[in-house]
């Protein structure tokens, strides 16, 4: 197995007062045919200000920052602290225009590079598990 | 920004006639301290059978490889074929042993390399809108 992977940005979050939206680069503008026909998204973004390699060895993380959640693998978090520093989030789009996609909200801070964009298709009801800590607040995915 | 981002493998699918499991490298085995408190997992593997220029370069797809869905985006799907190599996976965890997490199923190949692993956490409740080819089959998200 390769040692390690590449990825490109295709794209960047801007965030501002007026608008929250993904801009997808030029060269990948083609990838965005048939997205209207859905209203979510998963965006996948780096987590860029965590890019060293004290935070990349972070394996064990309070979540959400809450000291009384109990010491949790960051495996079974969403932690921005984590060997491959990808965020996963689902947004729902506004609009699509172009290589620009409004989207209602996204936790990520502006500038935040994005890899990947998936369509977002609900999985089939299944009962699921969570422990405590992840029961609340569950919009808050970090 | 810059132009590449890294990525490591954090661990492998084994699939066999016996099982079907994720064995996570002992140095990443702290990671997955309190995943057993949830009975589903999303894994982000590498689509690395596809690690070529021309796959990667790869923008429209007839979503699962049927020529009568609608010529689409990439990141209106979860085609293999896409500029990061990012496949997204939802699975239900059997057991948890040391590094390996026995799971139900995964829609991976043996070998595959594990390049995160996030607790689920499902989505609050919303109306959600699908293009037809997304409707059927839902199980066969690529």
């Amino acid at each position: 197995m390769p040692q390690s992977f590449s990825i490109k940005p295709i794209g960047v979050v801007r965030k501002t007062d007026d608008f929250t939206r993904i801009e997808i680069f030029d060269e990948y503008t083609d990838g965005l045919l048939g997205l209207e026909g859905f209203s979510h998204i998963l965006v996948l973004y780096w987590f860029d200000q965590n890019d060293t390699p004290g935070k990349r060895q972070t394996l064990q993380v309070h979540p959400r920052k809450d000291p009384s959640n109990p010491l949790t693998g960051v495996f079974a978090t969403h932690s921005p602290r984590r060997p491959n520093l990808i965020a996963l989030t689902r947004c729902k789009i506004v609009a699509i225009t172009g290589h620009i996609i409004e989207i209602e909200d996204i936790d990520a801070i502006d500038d935040s590079p994005v890899i990947d964009i998936k369509c977002y298709i609900p999985s089939e009801d299944e009962a699921v598990r969570l422990p405590d800590w992840a029961r609340m607040n569950r919009k808050d995915t970090h």
